[in-house]
């Protein structure tokens, strides 16, 4: 059977990636890679749908198991995207997909390399200013610095397979499922599993 | 401007390349090259649109200019891919889309490395040959000297980008267009020209 595909979506916070992930998870009928994490559950999250809920020593175990597609430690609490749950699912024949932070992506790219980078960007630094003042979390100060940041994280678009825009939520998602059929499209090196089922027919 | 690309549509005749090229050509509004040959018009054929009509003389003065994507000789009349009006199209930032056969195809690749081949194939050489015998212009022997001949071109599908399989027509279009939309959004030497957009607005 043909290898299950890794997609990565990422990019600057703010552009609208989860959305994208969901609506594509939802009508494309691709995984959703599960996380694991060290921080407590919280409300209705169980332990395998929403996170892997873990103590600080397993994390650490799985860590000097080089278990992680990624990891890292945010506010005191440690995420990370468990190789084998993702592996297994991929083994399957069928897609993942996986929604995180930029630094993620870039060690996801280091440890799979064929899995397949796009970077989500908002139409322009005025609609993700407007975003965040809509939001209200933050004074303008902090937007001015937020958006100095995500210029700098545009920077390293190079790093990326590809590109989605997110200005309409729809014309996004179609973006993104078009970069999922064409990349099923490709002539790989599976395609000699193709060939010989031609030559068997004659 | 961000210049148009040139998608090539090629593969074992019998595979429906041409009715996909026309469904894309009239759904999303890609462009068509005009092919260049020497021999005469037919019915309502009428220059510049079907074809351009010219003489041998002018054909090989073209050949002798450099002026081909491809040329071929098929049953004594010459035919070719003129390349000034494909790269002036693609300079004005439109996409272009060729159908030829594969000789041909390896030609542009070859004087236009960014030109991007896609292979249409038949769903499996049963249902060609069901095309084939449905057609009636040829007899059992020559039907399968057209099936041996399509496995031996089935087998240099690793000189193509992509490949799609034309067993319905609708999927075998949405893919092709999925190719073009994905290749717009590859993270390639232009993407400078993107992320400018975004310093300048800060």
């Amino acid at each position: 059977m043909e290898q299950g595909k890794l997609f990565v979506l990422s990019g600057p916070s703010g552009a609208g990636k989860g959305t994208i992930c969901k609506e594509i998870v939802k009508r494309e009928g691709i995984g959703l890679s599960v996380s694991m994490t060290t921080r407590a559950p919280r409300g209705v999250e169980e332990h395998g749908r929403s996170y892997y809920f873990v103590s600080e020593e397993e994390f650490q175990r799985t860590i000097d198991e080089g278990g992680f597609l990624e990891y890292a430690n945010i506010y005191g609490n440690s995420y990370g995207t468990p190789k084998k749950p993702v592996m297994d699912y991929l083994a399957s024949g069928r897609d993942m997909i996986l929604e995180i932070e930029m630094q993620g992506a870039f060690q996801v790219k280091t440890v799979y390399p064929d899995g397949i980078l796009i970077f989500v960007l908002p139409p322009s630094l005025e609609e993700l200013k407007n975003r965040l003042i809509a939001r209200g979390t933050e004074d303008e100060r902090e937007i001015q610095k937020r958006l100095q940041a995500t210029l700098n994280e545009i920077a390293l678009i190079h790093e990326y397979d590809y590109y989605v825009i997110n200005g309409d939520l729809e014309e996004a998602v179609d973006r993104v499922r078009a970069i999922i059929v064409a990349e099923h499209s490709k002539v790989d090196k599976n395609i000699g599993r193709l060939t010989r089922a031609y030559e068997e027919e004659l």
